[in-house]
């Protein structure tokens, strides 16, 4: 028996299954958090389980920042208001006034905020994949976030993906190596409330569409 | 009871926690495949839990190309090849030895093949979120197909992400709308083996950083 227990591969049964479609399902993009403070031990879990992504050429791009000072988290909720203003003049009429209502990001109340980076000048995984398809590296920090998003649920906490930001200026405002690039700007904190429709959904800004994965064939 | 029992939120307790946490550290990029077909039925369920990943401004903008005729497959196989070629002359010595060595697609054998789009031109959404950082648009494209490699995995299908192929010959191949960007090329099938460990580190082409996931403070 040269293996031990823990590397035989697991099998996941139907009640496993049915609680990931729960999870996907109650996954939400959260804008309204309690202030109570997350421990640490769990912050640090989440982003362990988020190196468990798949990453082109197994290059593991993400670089992840705790944003954590008065005077950065302040720079990203200015560069937030900024952005959401300029994003407000786009719109007219009855959809304008619905975006302003729209409460968009929860910079001012999330008592963690990770700014998620793709560092484009790594080695590791030595080019492998992403010749053709360059994006790859920032897919995998994509990649990243999302199993962070996904286990932060599973562990009742809630997530929101602020890109009301330019990167430029976050990249700048937090002092991060030349070569990172911003990926997502991630709020973390106990959700307010739980419900399986997206926000948006709810306010009247877009509804589901019942066909979007029905698959063409070729 | 205004609402029905099933949209009590779930809870998650910590034998799920520890489930999903083997479902990420099982979830492998699968290049070997057994050819025995997977029920319609079951690629139709991991669309339509695709169909639940996060998108910016809820614009769902994930397109589904379900490749199955023989000349299709030909094209993408053909250009694979190609693609790959040019990417070995980038390596020499030893490591150009090892890449050769590699197996970086199951495209022969995988029995159902995908190619994601991204709908750039998408109305729905309203543009929302994606003003400063257009690219929100495929990274929620990216975390669909990601749903989809996590909901396969748990119900015992191999996925692999194949990036070696040329975007623009692909996209020709398969006569897809202009306004259809490719994010992914994906091969779905039951594995020839199951992991904990990615091929690439098996190899030795790469190695895993232990703290890749180590966030720095600011």
């Amino acid at each position: 028996m040269p293996d031990s227990a823990s590397a035989a591969p697991p099998t996941f049964d139907a009640a496993f299954q049915a609680r990931l479609v729960e999870l996907f399902r109650w996954r939400r993009d959260v804008r309204r958090f309690r202030p109570d403070p997350l421990p640490d031990a769990l912050v640090e879990e989440l982003l362990a389980l988020a190196d468990l992504a798949p990453s082109v050429g197994f290059s593991q791009p993400w670089r992840f920042v705790r944003v954590e000072s008065a005077e950065a988290r302040q720079a990203v909720r200015d560069d937030f208001v900024a952005c959401n203003r300029d994003a407000l003049a786009d719109y007219s009429g009855e959809r304008a006034q619905l975006y302003a209502r729209l409460k968009l990001a929860g910079l001012e109340v999330a008592p963690v905020q990770l700014a998620v980076f793709c560092d484009e000048s790594t080695l590791q995984g030595h080019g492998l994949g992403r010749k053709t398809m360059p994006e790859m590296l920032r897919y995998s920090v994509v990649t990243a976030v999302h199993t962070l998003w996904l286990a932060a649920r599973a562990w009742g906490i809630g997530v929101g993906w602020v890109s009301i930001l330019d990167p430029a200026n976050v990249t700048r405002a937090l002092g991060v190596p030349e070569d990172w690039s911003l990926v997502a700007y991630l709020c973390l904190g106990l959700p307010e409330a739980e419900d399986d429709r997206p926000e948006l959904e709810r306010e009247g800004w877009e509804a589901r569409r019942s066909d979007s994965a029905a698959a063409i064939r070729r």
